[in-house]
């Protein structure tokens, strides 16, 4: 399949800069690509590789100005990794084969529900009474519990484990590994020193457009419903606790933990290997960096924080600057100290 | 299912304030409950919702105060969270049908011996002499390599991988996902800067009346066991390296790590994404913070670290209170610097 | 199966120090080992078990020296960790019936290759055109997707999954539940708050030799490759997003995360929790401290880093150091202050 720059620019509803019949076939990193391929520029970082990429064709920004000649055709949009992204979807579209019908063996419980278009990959597993909506893609070796729903579109990929009585949203992605509605870790202390295990008999509720990455956990909710909201996208190996809320749109980064009820607003970012306690909310548009530690409510919606403790991040960033001195601030005290002991000894002989 | 507030108090012995006859058949949390829920009240923080909850029965503390007046009847106990989690379990145990049988397709070899009410899961795996208590229960897509041994009661849920030669005692819980017995991280350093795999031939023991969250790792030990003892409760994508010791009651949140040959006393608490270097030893009762990183031996009980690296928890606090201060205190160093210079000068031109 | 003092001492090319005709069966850990058991003393912690052992026979390092008798027979050699791993890797061979055959059910797509003396565990997955070479062991409950291909006497462990197009070297090892291919995290914002997926259509390559442990993510490139370089050594849970590489000879410890687009140098180590961002590099060699975070390139080879933002080791364990000392400081700045002040007065009222 070939695609000339002027086809391509009309997909994206672009304008053309050079050759309109440059022909591409294939997609390339702008440092990497070769005749024949598309790349594109979003990143100002990766500007250099603009006036050197061997690729026939480069999506740009509007606003990108040219500091030296091109010799690739250019594709000027409003957004450059927007655009690139829809051709990848097409191609991605064209690409994949249409995935239907139910792999043997495979093991679905008499009471199961199967909508239309549904593929059901060998190994897996559905429990009593579960219910797949249209267009459902579940890979191989998935378990499905008892009265798990899951709607339309959504693709479940493989190894997925989705414990009874969750509930998965419309055009919902899960990566392989993920575990949906395992138990939340709640142990009253006994006066012996044991823990009694908390029954947890609530369940997960993953709204649509929800995106999680492969290897997270999910725990179900002591009691009501542990909530990923609409269009969040939470990344590998995370960790949401019980009877936490996720909000809309809301992102977060691989290894990042939330725990117990604490609720998170919408539109917030949740840097790689940060961790939230229990217990607080998160305003709505929150930034919160890698590895910090957010041991408190944040109140005040789109603040930044950084740390462990987590503080706001603008005077965080100054202190932890100030803390690179501190060997030299002690010294700097010592001198001080000795030259106003020097001071008060000269005052006492005067 | 309907129970009376009367019926209630006596299977968990508490008291009667209000109407006996008050009539509940749902769980529901104290700020969401509707009329006909039983919800408890435990965590001070939610004390304003007791004064407004819509449920219609609600488990205080015996020295709760009611500072306003309660709509909902109450029943008093000495501890009402482990009181609401009796009757949780009780209600699971009623509402989750006996799992017995053997559901095909499954592989078990021929040399593994299976106790009695035992159930094994689709697409489950028992290598060769693997051995299952009374009342043990597989869920699908389970691996157990070969001699696994299995204790009575245990319940492994979907998608759990056992190595070979590890043995798992009664009464146990493993969430879904979760390696038990993968290889310890030993490899040798050889002259040419690659390294050479250092085969771990040691197995697992976990002990009786532990559980394991959800995609968990446990290595199994160069040689001899890496051994979880009685009691202790892992969360979540926790990390245990080879040869570790799990202390009796020892509670460990999730994403926290635990280095090789590491000895963790009985009823330590660690925080999640805390992180415990090699070859030391955590006393008793000790308490490890959130995210802390512990690089050396805790050697006296009961104490409790925060921080990375982790030190005594009250003055790492107060460090990091004034850490917080450190663009003013250099601030305010500079002025001194001035000041004392001022009065050198002033003294010199005298 | 016995074994002489002096059989071992051949196989390691040792030289005996004691009962040539010792006999040993099994390995014991020095500080564990009985009668009739092998051990290795290589770590000086461990130096005093070496006068209190039971083991029948231990190996030492040449260098090793003696200060008080020993009661087990000896063997020297250059390395005793390597020699002892030598050992192990010889009867781990012994030990291990050879895994061959195909185990039912299983599927394997007509369009697959499968080369000799493979083994293909029960319920393991192999789509189409998927590709194993000679010697290949595939434990059960395996998913392989359509194009993988995997090379010579490369051991994949229960309950792996590699999405399609992915490639495995030879030799590798891949331990259970780990994830290899799932998409990147890689999300276009749009102006309505909501973020569009870009497609991820490039893939993973592990080259030979590559040690990956349980339950971690490696994810596949956005376009090209997400490259783990010959020899390279993961732990557990790890973090691999799209578009890494990572050099040869590499190790991470558990729990460690790599953001999108990072290029790790060779014979780097990364220890257990670290975080390194996007979109830099890491050089040759470098040391990057557990818990770690690395907010920007390491340019020069064989640096050490620690803490998060991650700075030259030395300095920033002195920064540390110090940062103990801050209530303190405080209270000397606020003592000088004083002390200014009260001699900046005392100037005035001469």
């Amino acid at each position: 399949m070939q695609f000339t720059a002027a086809q391509i620019a009309m997909i994206i509803n672009g304008k053309v800069e050079g050759n309109p019949d440059a022909l591409v076939s294939s997609f390339g990193k702008i440092e990497e690509a070769q005749a024949g391929q598309l790349s594109f520029l979003a990143n100002p970082k990766y500007e250099e590789y603009l006036y050197r990429t061997k690729a026939s064709l480069v999506i740009i920004n509007d606003s990108q100005e040219l500091k030296e000649p091109v010799n690739a055709t250019l594709i000027r949009v409003a957004d450059a990794y927007s655009a690139f992204a829809t051709l990848l979807s097409k191609y991605q579209e064209m690409a994949t084969q249409k995935l239907t019908g139910i792999q043997e063996p495979s093991y679905i419980s008499k009471s199961a529900k199967v909508g239309q278009q549904v593929f059901i990959g060998a190994f897996s597993y559905l429990g009593e009474n579960v219910v797949l909506g249209n267009n459902v893609k579940i890979f191989p070796n998935v378990f499905l519990g008892d009265n798990v729903k899951i709607n339309d579109n959504t693709i479940i990929h493989p190894g997925v484990k989705i414990y009874h009585d969750c509930v998965i949203g419309k055009n919902v992605t899960i990566h392989a590994g993920t575990v949906v509605g395992s138990d939340g870790f709640g142990f009253a202390p006994q006066a012996d020193g044991s823990f009694k295990k908390v029954p947890q008999i609530g369940n997960v509720v993953v709204e649509d457009f929800v995106e999680i990455g492969a290897n997270a956990t999910i725990d179900r909710a002591t009691i009501g419903s542990t909530i990923i909201k609409s269009g969040a996208k939470l990344d590998n190996l995370i960790q949401v606790a019980h009877n936490v809320e996720v909000g809309n749109n809301t992102v977060i980064a691989a290894q990042a933990g939330v725990s117990g009820s604490t609720k998170i607003g919408n539109n917030v970012m949740i840097g790689g290997q940060a961790g939230i306690v229990g217990h607080i909310q998160i305003a709505d548009g929150s930034k919160i960096n890698a590895q910090s530690g957010v041991s408190k409510s944040i109140k005040t919606p789109n603040a930044a924080v950084t740390g462990s403790p987590a503080f706001e991040y603008t005077s965080a960033l100054r202190s932890q600057a100030v803390s690179r001195k501190l060997p030299d601030l002690e010294k700097r005290i010592k001198e001080l100290e000795q030259l106003v002991k020097q001071l008060l000894t000269e005052k006492i002989s005067e």
